[in-house]
C-alpha cells in the first residue's frame, strides 16, 4: 500500500487463508497436467441434495426473487424451530431464530452486537481462522487459548475461568471443531454457558458441523439454555455451501439488535436459498443426508488409520466434521514447508496448521476427507511412496 | 437490554428502518381486509428477467452449488469488465472487480478496508440510510452533509472542500440517489475523485441505480478514473434483489485487501446467483431490461406530475432510480405522522423522510414507483380524495 493509498489498521491483522496460495500453486501444477488430490477443501464434495436443488429451481420458476425480511422467511424460521424440536427435543421458538448469509453472516452479526472496541473474545487455538477476524473487524481483541489433546482441543470451563477478564465480552466454542473434528461434552458446554452469563458475557457455540457426528448422537447447545448464541448453517451437513445460508439462535433480548444490524448490513439472506432450504428438512432429504453422514464416517475410518499408520499423530479421534488434524513432525519440521512439499512432490494438497492459529501451528496439518474412499486410498499410497 | 445482557455501544447508533413499522402496520390492515397500495418498496416489482432465472435454474441442475473464490467467478468478473467496455467505453480490468453479496456486501468490505476507528466518512443527508451504519459498524464517524435542491441533493466538490478534515477517510456519492432519484454530473464527480485522492482519501461512488436513468445516458465513475471505488449490484437494474449479488470496482492496490476481508467475512457470494448473473449481459436480457427502464420512465411521468399537482413539492426532477422525494408540508407538518395517516386513512404506504437522515426529514416523503401505472393512478386518486 502506498502512503497515498491508506488502508485501515485492522487490515494488517486480517490474514488471508494461506491455503489459498497452495491452491493457486495446485492449479498451476494441474494446468501443467499434474494430477493433484485435494484434501485441503473445507466443503463436502457432494452436490446439494436433489430435493433442495429441486425446491430451489421451483422457487425460481415461481418468481421468489425479491428481498425477504431481514430475519428471514417466517416459514424457514419455523422449519428450523421444528427441526430443533424433532431432532433434539429442544424448544427454540422461531422468533429467536435469525436467518443469515451463511454462518459467516451469523458470526458477523453476533460480533457486531456483542463486541465493543477493545473487548475480548476467547477462542480455541487451533480454531476456525475467521473467528479472530470477525472480532478484529469489530475492533475487538481475539484471545486465543492454546488447546491440545488433553481437552480434545476444546475450551473448558477451566480455560474460561482462567482467561476471562473484565474486558471479556464472549467466548466461542465450535463443536465439532474445525480443524480438529473433536467434540465438547454437554456438561462442559452447560458450565461454560452459565459461567459466561455469570460474568455478564455470552457463550457463542458454532454448531455448523452439528449433523456430522459419528458414533455419538448430535446435540445442540440450544437445548441446554436459552441464554446462549448458537450458530449454524446449511453449508456443511446440508450440503449448501455455495448458497450462502445459515442462522443464529439468540437469547430473546438480542433478537431485535440482530435484526437491526442485519437490516443495515445485509438487507436479507438469499431468497432462492431460503426457499430451497425448506426442503432440507423433508424425509427424502434427511435420508440422503443420513447416507452422506455414513459415507463421511466410512471415509474417516479409512483415512484416519491410514494416516496414523504413516506416522501422523492424531491423539484424539475426531468424532465429527470431515477433518483430521494431526501432528506431522515425524514427516518434517515445518508443516507449511511440508504442505508445499506434499503438494509439489506427492501431489497431495492439505492445509498447514498456520491457517488455524499459532499454537503448534507449524507441527500440524489438516486433512479433509471430502473425497471418495478410492481417492483417499490413492492419497495414502502417494504419501506412503513419498515417505519412502 | 437488561444490564446482564450487554450490547455493544454501536448498536445504540444503528437504527432500524422506520418504514418496517409502517409495513408491519400495513400487513395488519391487509389482514383485516384493507387494500393497501405499496409505494414504499425499494425494489422493482418485476420478477428477475427470464433469461437470468433460466440460467440460475440451469446452474442448479448442473450442480453449481459449491463455494466460489472470495473475489467471485472469474467468468463473471470478465463479463462485468466487458459490460463496462461495451456500455460505457470504460476500461476496467476484471482483476479490479470484486464480486460481493449485494452492494451491501461491497459497502461493508470497502468500509472495512478504509475506515479506522474515529475516521470520518462524508455523505449526503438525505441519503441511503445504511451508509452511516456501515461506517458506524467499523467504528468510524459518518458525517452527514445537508443537501438540497440547489445541488440536486448531491454532494459537490465544494461540500467536500468545506467538510474534509484530517480525520476524513472517504466521501460517498450515490448517483442516481436514493431517496431523491437525482444525478450528479461527470465534471463534479471527477473533481470529487481528484479532491479525495489529493487529500490521501477516497471517493466511493454507489452506482446501484446506474442503468435506471431516464433521458440522460447512464455513465460510470469507473470511466473517469482508476482511483475511485465504484459500488454496483445486480439488485435494481438487473432485477435480482433477492439473489444478493453485487460488485465493487476498486483501485488496484486495494483489491488484495478486499479479497482478504471477503475471504474472512463472507467466504464468497452466492454461487447460483453468480452463474445466473452471467445471463444478465446477453442481448435477450438487455432487451427486457431496456423495456423495464422505459416502463419505469413512464411511471415516473405519471406519478411525478400527479404528486406535484396534489401539492407535493419536487423542485428537482428525478432523472433516475425509481424514487420521488418531495416536500410534503402542504399536506401536513410531520412527515412521519403523515405517512401513518396516509397508510391508515388513504391506504397508501410511503416512506417517511426520517429513514434517510435528519436534514428536512420531517418535511419529506419518498414515493417509489415500483408499481404499475394503474396502481399509481389509483394511489393518486386516493391521495386526491384524502386531501379532500
Ligand atoms: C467452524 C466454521 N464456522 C463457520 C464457517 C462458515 O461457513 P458458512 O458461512 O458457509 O456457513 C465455517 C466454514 O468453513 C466453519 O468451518
Ligand atoms: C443506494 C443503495 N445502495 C445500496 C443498496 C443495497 O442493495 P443490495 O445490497 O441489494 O445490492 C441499496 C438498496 O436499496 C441502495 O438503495
Amino acid at each position: 500500500m502506498t502512503p497515498n493509498m491508506p488502508v485501515a489498521r485492522r487490515m494488517a491483522d486480517i490474514q488471508p487463508f494461506h491455503v489459498m496460495d497452495l491452491l493457486a500453486r495446485a492449479r498451476r501444477l494441474e494446468a501443467q497436467g499434474r494430477d493433484i488430490i485435494h484434501l485441503e477443501i473445507g466443503e463436502p464434495d457432494f452436490p446439494t441434495p436433489a430435493p433442495i436443488v429441486e425446491a430451489g429451481r421451483q422457487a425460481l420458476a415461481d418468481g421468489h426473487t425479491h428481498y425477504t425480511p431481514a430475519t428471514g422467511l417466517p416459514a424457514l424460521r419455523e422449519a428450523i424451530a421444528r427441526f430443533y424440536q424433532d431432532e433434539y427435543g429442544a424448544h427454540v421458538p422461531p422468533e429467536r431464530i435469525v436467518i443469515t448469509p451463511g454462518a459467516s453472516g451469523a458470526l458477523l452479526l453476533v460480533m457486531g452486537v456483542l463486541v465493543n472496541p477493545g473487548a475480548q473474545v476467547i477462542m480455541a487455538d487451533p480454531g476456525y481462522p475467521c473467528n479472530r477476524h470477525f472480532v478484529r473487524a469489530m475492533e475487538g481483541e481475539p484471545v486465543g487459548v492454546s488447546v491440545g489433546p488433553d481437552t480434545a482441543y476444546q475450551l473448558t470451563p477451566d480455560h474460561l475461568a482462567d482467561t476471562w477478564t473484565e474486558r471479556t465480552a464472549a467466548a466461542m466454542v465450535a463443536t465439532p471443531s474445525n480443524p480438529t473434528g473433536t467434540l465438547t461434552d454437554t456438561h462442559s458446554l452447560k458450565s461454560m454457558i452459565d459461567f459466561a452469563r455469570s460474568q455478564g458475557g455470552n457463550l457463542i457455540v458454532d454448531e455448523i458441523y452439528q449433523g456430522l457426528v459419528y458414533g455419538e448422537r448430535p446435540m445442540t447447545a440450544a437445548g441446554l439454555s436459552n441464554q446462549v448464541f448458537v450458530i449454524n448453517s446449511f453449508s456443511k451437513f446440508f450440503g449448501m455451501t455455495g448458497w450462502r445460508l445459515g442462522w443464529v439462535v439468540a437469547p430473546e433480548p438480542y433478537v431485535r439488535e440482530l435484526d437491526k444490524l442485519a437490516q443495515n448490513l445485509f438487507l436479507a439472506a438469499s431468497t432462492p436459498a431460503q426457499h430451497a432450504a425448506l426442503a432440507a428438512f423433508t424425509p427424502a432429504c434427511r435420508e440422503i443426508l443420513e447416507a452422506r453422514r455414513e459415507a463421511f464416517r466410512q471415509r474417516r475410518d479409512v483415512l484416519l488409520p491410514g494416516l496414523r499408520a504413516l506416522g501422523l499423530r492424531v491423539p484424539v479421534t475426531p468424532e465429527g466434521a470431515f477433518y483430521i488434524y494431526g501432528n506431522s513432525t515425524a514427516w518434517g519440521e515445518d508443516s507449511f514447508v511440508l504442505a508445499e512439499r506434499l503438494l509439489e512432490e506427492a501431489g497431495v494438497a492439505v492445509t498447514p496448521g498456520i491457517d488455524f492459529g499459532r499454537h503448534g501451528a507449524s507441527q500440524h496439518l489438516r486433512f479433509a476427507y471430502t473425497r471418495d474412499i478410492p481417492v483417499l486410498e490413492a492419497a495414502l499410497e502417494r504419501l506412503r511412496q513419498w515417505l519412502g
